[in-house]
């Protein structure tokens, strides 16, 4: 086990730094979920309004890209992206992330966080 | 079970309509790939050429986001989007995907491709 890891080290590292985590201090992040199919619709209003409000009002939000999956409209993910740490807690204290949070809570039937480094960094979308 | 299917087929087509399926005729999908450990630089370098490449040279590739779990960095996540069906069978074509295709055939371990409807589709990178 203790090989396996001193073996995976020296990719982790060279990997780390092709994705450019020494580059930028962005946040990017996945976030899953999945949502009660009950409340799917009522879900898709909330988090539609918060994104387009997030994404107008910060600054430091630069995309909150939310894909459903076609074969299972539950299953969310969205690819968070801020341009850096204080600019994701500043988002998280707005009163359109709380409507959201408080307002989406028991939709909510599971949710990850999934901590990322980007291949390239400045990758936009046309 | 046909009971539960008839009670969410209005939650489906509430969220392909919210989602925006009829608006646009994107091909927006996540490609969730695990890569060999062993290989792992090669295959990060021939995906940074790729998608560099696709984006200068290619019009209808409007992203290849891809991102690497910082915790697993063999798992690698890519964001796909392109104008059109047209735009992604042109991409899948041309001689820098082949490249990426061919080299990287044996490092890959594991590949899904997941097809999405985004619910923002006018979303971009700031």
């Amino acid at each position: 086990m203790i090989k396996t890891i001193a073996l995976l080290v020296p990719f982790v590292l060279f990997s780390a730094s092709l994705f450019g985590q020494q580059e930028n201090k962005q946040i990017v992040r996945l976030a899953k979920l999945v949502i009660d199919s009950t409340h799917l619709e009522t879900y898709n209003i909330f988090l539609k309004e918060e994104i387009e409000t997030s994404v107008k009002l910060e600054s430091g939000v630069l995309t909150l890209y939310a894909v459903a999956e076609k074969n299972k409209p539950t299953h969310i993910t969205i690819l968070e992206i801020y341009e850096n740490e204080d600019a994701y807690k500043k988002h998280i204290q707005t009163p359109h992330f709380l409507k959201y949070k408080n307002g989406t809570k028991d939709m909510v039937k599971s949710l990850e966080l999934i901590e990322t480094i980007p291949l390239i960094p400045q990758m936009k979308i046309k």
